[in-house]
């Protein structure tokens, strides 16, 4: 049970504003404010090399941490600025040649598929997208029929960034394992949300935010990647702590998944990561998972009883990221109206996942996202909006 | 004139050590603190994507501010997570062929050098040093002489980490202009403690970061491109902000510099480094330099009267970071004793710049690196502690 007269004290904001946006950027909780607070003051107290040092203990257990939350080793961990460089950093360490091929879902986000259009360019590796089934979901059956020795790289989104979508990434995983393909995971919105076991899901590499469900800062994101993968990776770009320069002609890249870090970072947004993903587990991602899925079923529920709402989700196990439309009600301007009225909401346009967007037909569509520390009422807040209250 | 009184009311943390490690990481002055916590702040309170919609002004501005403190246009300003990034982003936006050169110094960064290392395994790009004069600065004259259409960049770290060396970017300048060879200067020691003038320079590219002689938050950089450059130039890596995915099978470079940029970012940071560079550019950044010269060339002074003590310093113009060795004692236990009696100073280890460190036989030095907010009395202190005091 989540104690929510805890939570809600430690998210002061929420008494002031329904926040239903976490799929953009979550409200951070107290603690992981104060971290990043606390680093900050203490930088400018004592030098930002000496606070670094003084809060080696606690920095390095952020690796332990995030380790933690995916059931990996602290090894397999990467902290870095976002999530975009998470997966920039592994995508980009992958080597194409002509004719290799890119397998990759209907609703994968914009930002990886312009570096598939990139490397497309660079390596004529093809980009090759699985039909989606008669649910939404990325098709298994047909992932499975597409793979053949030019397929370099599974490269999917988990949970979509314009609507409740889940693809079956475990699913997905077992073809990959199978095959001995490597598979990338976007994990950005499913992180924080749900349990995340990346030995389950059998992935070998996953990228994600902190921002979003996790609750953690703006500007902090990881990366994780399976050891035996990431020995035979060679960062796009290093510097000298990924690869430290052994010898005047030779450097020597780092054994473990930190190659994919530059020397300098920002170390309160690190603390900050490492407050909000304790904060989470401490809570514990099941019991969050269990909430905002009875939170996001209660705001769908409610929809289908809006004259003009159409719930556009996606797929067997939607996620908390609810999607949907109404009749002659521009989305923008429908979270312009929300947000007046105190309800954070959001939108997502076509170009952040075109393909998906364009088979559906979808310029643009409302998104609301509840977390565990939103209420009942804040949903029914939304619904009386979305009726036209 | 620096108005001392309210330089040192704003760096509180200054009356309680005396802090001479500026080429590490400075102490951040209130305001930089202040707008970092404020923006948090905000975050926790409206959301993150709330709070730079609502300071997207003051935001903007950051660009402006950078533009002006090195005499360039917004729009070839990118902000980043850190020089190294920045530096990165535009090293390896270069594409070289097999036989093509890259001129670069003695005492270049260990995180460039590994970048060329490589680029050189990659590409088959070449390597070359330009010799150092008889003063330690890159030698002009055989820059020139190594010029031909083999050379494809011309890369340089402006002040090395090592100690007081500032090359002569200028002269560098005319050279690369007149033969038309892209020029990247790291800048990062530079900027912040003298006048930084592109135009003057004549660099295509200067990278540079926020928390040494600027005074700003860690994790922040930013990174200046010519327009007329920047047009051909392709980053290694993209999303969906530097390159919007405007058709199914199609990206769109940004025209700006903000194309080497990532959609999400630190916007704290953003607003500590823009409070940064406005408040160096209020002080004046001649003042500053003149301060910064009058305190190094103080220690100097004063080192030669200290028995054992070595000034390590090169060239003509030393900076404001001051090199030297102790006979007997090594660099990391005297900067260990000073941490003890209240002054924070570094060390420089030879795989910072290792070619440099080589030919002269040095395996560490220690470093201080006084800045405008230093007092006469703080450098007095050092050297007491340098003679044994």
């Amino acid at each position: 049970m989540i104690d929510m007269d805890r939570i809600r004290a430690e998210t002061p904001a929420a008494a002031r504003r329904a926040y239903l946006h976490n799929a953009g950027a979550a409200l951070m909780p107290a603690p992981v404010l104060a971290a990043q607070v606390r680093h900050l003051e203490l930088e400018a107290e004592i030098g930002g090399y000496a606070a670094a040092e003084a809060e080696a203990a606690r920095l390095d257990g952020v690796y332990a941490s995030v380790a933690g939350l995916l059931n990996a080793a602290p090894e397999e961990i990467a902290l870095v600025e976002n999530a975009t460089v998470a997966w920039q950093m592994a995508f980009y360490s992958l080597r194409f040649r002509p004719g290799d091929r890119i397998l990759t879902a209907e609703a994968e986000y914009a930002a990886n598929y312009v570096a598939f259009l990139q490397a497309a360019k660079r390596t004529g590796v093809e980009i090759a997208v699985v039909p989606s089934d008669s649910t939404g979901e990325l098709d298994v059956t047909a992932l499975d029929a597409m793979i053949d020795d030019r397929v370099k790289l599974i490269a999917i989104t988990w949970v979509p960034t314009n609507g409740g979508l889940t693809n079956p990434a475990a699913a997905i995983g077992r073809i990959a394992r199978l095959h001995g393909i490597p598979y990338l995971l976007d994990a950005c919105q499913a992180v924080g949300q749900m349990p995340v076991d990346v030995q389950a899901i059998g992935c070998d590499m996953l990228s994600a935010t902190g921002r979003k469900f996790l609750r953690g800062p703006r500007g902090s994101g990881f990366l994780y990647v399976r050891r035996g993968l990431l020995e035979r990776l060679e960062p796009p770009v290093i510097d000298h702590f990924a690869a430290p320069w052994v010898s005047r002609g030779e450097y020597r890249l780092r054994d473990d998944a930190r190659r994919f870090e530059t020397w300098e970072n920002n170390y309160a947004a690190r603390a900050g990561l490492g407050a909000a993903v304790d904060y989470a587990l401490e809570i514990g991602l099941s019991a969050i998972e269990a909430r905002c899925q009875a939170l996001s079923a209660r705001l769908r529920h409610g929809l289908r009883h809006v004259p003009g709402a159409v719930v556009r989700d996606l797929g067997r196990h939607p996620s908390a990221i609810v999607s949907f439309t109404l009749e002659g009600r521009p989305a923008r301007d429908f979270v312009a109206r929300a947000q007046q009225a105190g309800v954070v909401i959001g939108a997502s346009d076509a170009a952040s996942t075109r393909i998906d967007a364009e088979r559906r037909g979808l310029s643009s569509v409302i998104r609301a996202s509840p977390h565990y520390y939103n209420t009942e009422a804040e949903i029914d807040r939304l619904l009386e909006l979305c009726a036209g209250g």
